[in-house]
């Protein structure tokens, strides 16, 4: 099975890995703009080879692994580049604006829409590491109109990696996933920026930080070149989320200011339930 | 070492696990208003006696491990009840209005103001853990007023439990705890009400969380008979640094409203060299 990695960062990159040890007659073949990840990718044994859009025709599996600004405008082009019986995927936080742009084209049929819930704040081919994906969910958007033989392929791949699949329309995954994740990203790039600039002559003062805030503000370790297309893609439910998130900290604050602590205390513990949910998730 | 812990939980607790490994003669009394949590460390192991106030006069040390509001009641009258050669720690968020309020106490120099920032999102006797302290931050306020010879106990404890010792006036210390904790605190209790009251018909699109939102949203699941009083105390401090929070996200929807997403990239950034801030915080 020959496996084209558009993309050796860490999405793409531990795709690769994980996929070379499920299928023991996979071929890595990597694409990527940036020369400095490909060699690296190929040194670091992510990848079997270099290679370029020019091959895609061999391709039998397709990863598309980049910034959702780039899969939007390259996806048309790697469809016109691949086979009839090559199977393209990509991994975007965003799925509307993708599959819309796509929903024309003469190779619809070859392209599965997913997005793999999974990831670290890190990036790069150096970032990927095994086992990223298992027991992770992986969104399918628009299941039918993907070829059923290729569908196929698809899940064993998913399968082997070890993923719960989901299945929604893009309508509704750039809705929700705004909520669940959009939103955490925004408010971690916030909380990082309002301490850096209080405390940016007390450098010190971070000696103070413990584990919760360095786990609040985790996520503000993540790369821009990805997360700001994600913003423009999703505009209007991650402001939708935004107004929502900053209501509530408004409101936390006029309870704060009028003295209200037995109502702050019930807010609290109204939202320690997110216990209960958040069982499984790590 | 006649060690009592009053408030037997977790970061009680985990002062009694580890003295009790690193003082062979240490003898742990627990205190508690909850007899369930007395019952329940003693069964653990943790505490070797229940105990009371009355008995704090045979006390060589004493923690005051519970709320913040608790301890400002509390704290003159285990001062009251501690003999002369006693040392008294307590292990707050806050500092300033305890400090105030015992400054005058005739007991005055057998009190530590301590903040160990150490913890996790869990509470009660079942969540103490051993090593909790080891290579954390541990703020002493007005060192200087305490008796020698007991500022030397105390450094004696931090210092086998593996603690880094920090001096500050408990005015900073509560300005900039609230940047670098309580404003963590707030924005992952906001953010999980956000995402439930979105999501509340819904239970299965958490299904779609992933670890980003599971770390930043960790802080939600803190108590909130701890966190209240912790804002109440800490009030004008923490409405400041909730100001700037909500105008930093006002801004950045105001830039995606504006379609400045080069703006946004920026911001994000700028922001990314929190990594070098947060090296070694985990």
């Amino acid at each position: 099975m020959k496996v084209f990695i558009i993309g050796t960062g860490l999405i793409g990159g531990s795709f690769a890995i994980d996929i070379k040890a499920a299928f023991n007659e996979a071929v890595i073949y990597g694409v990527d703009q940036s020369q400095e990840h490909l060699d690296k990718a190929l040194k670091l044994g992510i990848i079997d080879h270099k290679s370029d859009f020019e091959n895609l025709t061999h391709a039998d599996l397709v990863i598309v692994a980049i910034p959702v600004d780039k899969t939007v405008e390259l996806l048309p082009i790697i469809l016109d580049h691949v086979n009839d019986d090559s199977l393209v995927f990509d991994v975007g936080s965003t799925k509307q604006k993708l599959c819309e742009t796509i929903s024309n084209h003469h190779k619809r049929r070859n392209y599965l829409a997913a997005h793999p819930i999974a990831g670290t704040e890190f990036s790069g081919p150096q970032a990927a590491i095994a086992n990223l994906y298992r027991g992770k969910t992986n969104i399918i958007c628009e299941v039918e109109k993907t070829a059923f033989k290729l569908q196929e392929r698809g899940m064993e791949v998913f399968s082997r990696l070890g993923m719960r699949i989901r299945y929604m329309d893009p309508i509704s995954h750039d809705k929700h996933i705004a909520y669940v994740s959009h939103l955490s990203h925004i408010s971690s790039f916030m909380l990082g920026k309002t301490v850096i600039e209080k405390e940016k002559n007390e450098r010190d003062i971070f000696d103070m930080a413990g584990s919760g805030f360095a786990s609040t503000v985790r996520l503000a370790k993540s790369s821009p070149a990805m997360w700001a297309p994600i913003f423009k893609h999703n505009k209007e439910n991650v402001i939708e989320t935004l107004q929502e998130y900053i209501a509530n900290l408004t409101q936390f604050k006029k309870l704060m200011e009028e003295d209200d602590f037995d109502e702050i205390y019930n807010e609290m513990e109204c939202t320690n339930h997110i216990k209960s949910i958040l069982k499984g998730i790590s």
